[in-house]
């Protein structure tokens, strides 16, 4: 096996990620890794094991680049406002994941694998942790947000590459009721009927909160 | 282009989906299905158009053998739960994409694309629609509960194949936690959620209800 260049893997992973937004998950090989850094893919892998790991890598920078959300903006009245403060936690989840090509199925597939992208989860929960002491309780709620986000962002990428191949049925293309209602997901919607869905339980477990 | 030969539309989707199942969806091209019906690839464009077209018909089939759901079976008190029956709908919808490997990627690319599996919708939408007059919010609803069953469903799919492969992180493979909590969503416990919040906006709206 060869000994790591002048590169580090910061070099590796970042090189990962121009070709994953520029050619999409399914270009992403060892091979064209290699290329890009002007190795051989052998020195590659001194940097990353194999594929699944670098794909994990790429991940949790995918996920690491989501904008931070300051609690102090979801103080109510000396409160702090869960609801919103994780609807905008998986709001800027969902962004992350849309900054990049494919972005929805890389973090998807390292979920599945158990090989990174756990901060996703971890910034969802915090918000629910501050009210829900019932730690299988919170986890699947949080789950749940994760995995809508996931699905709609995946839906939104696949129907931009389908747009972008000019393969997408007119029927769909110009649907005059989708104007005013983001079916999308991006308004959140789904999310926020999961969070008011938890805060009936939670009344009900506690009595008034 | 050929004529058809002695085989139908029908033939063309059934042995798709047999192509699917066994091998994946990467592994579902025009020409290897030709192969197995032994036709030239021209002659398969009689019955379908292209790629998209073809993955629509599978699509509908997927989702066309969902298992039917007995209204009266969430009879209850003469009153029909709704939240129930939605629950169950959604129940049948995520088996069908179970039943297929790599069904919930293949549903999902053709919901992105406008080109099938509308009946999924449609039928998450039926129990909401008994008791839901918004129809944006009828429809953000169903559409919520739909990617998130998409989402649960792809992480599954993505974890078996990952399985199959040997290439699960082994700090996943075995989670004791998960033992008695269905993470992967099979409980629907997150539809639940969702369910609960509409629930909860219906009778802010209307009063009690």
């Amino acid at each position: 096996m060869s000994k790591p260049g002048a590169y580090t893997r910061t070099d590796v992973v970042e090189t990962a990620l121009r070709i994953l937004d520029e050619f999409g998950l399914a270009d992403l090989s060892m091979r064209r890794l290699a290329g890009a850094l002007d190795v051989q893919p052998s020195a590659l892998y001194w940097h990353v094991p194999n594929k699944q790991t670098l794909l994990g890598l790429v991940s949790d920078q995918i996920i690491d680049r989501a904008a931070e959300v300051n609690r102090e903006d979801f103080m109510v009245d000396g409160a702090l406002d869960w609801k919103a403060l994780t609807l905008a936690e998986a709001g800027a989840i969902r962004n992350a994941l849309l900054a990049f090509r494919d972005g929805a199925e890389v973090v998807s597939s390292t979920l599945a694998l158990g090989l990174g992208a756990g901060q996703a989860l971890a910034r969802i929960r915090a918000g629910i942790d501050l009210v829900c002491a019932d730690e299988n309780l919170a986890r699947v709620a949080a789950k749940s947000i994760l995995f809508l986000t996931l699905g709609q962002v995946w839906h939104e990428q696949q129907r931009m590459q389908a747009d972008s191949l000019g393969v997408v049925a007119p029927a769909v293309e110009a649907k005059p009721e989708d104007a005013g209602a983001k079916l999308d997901g991006s308004d959140g919607f789904g999310i926020q009927l999961i969070l008011d869905g938890l805060e009936k339980k939670l009344t009900l477990k506690h009595g008034s909160r």
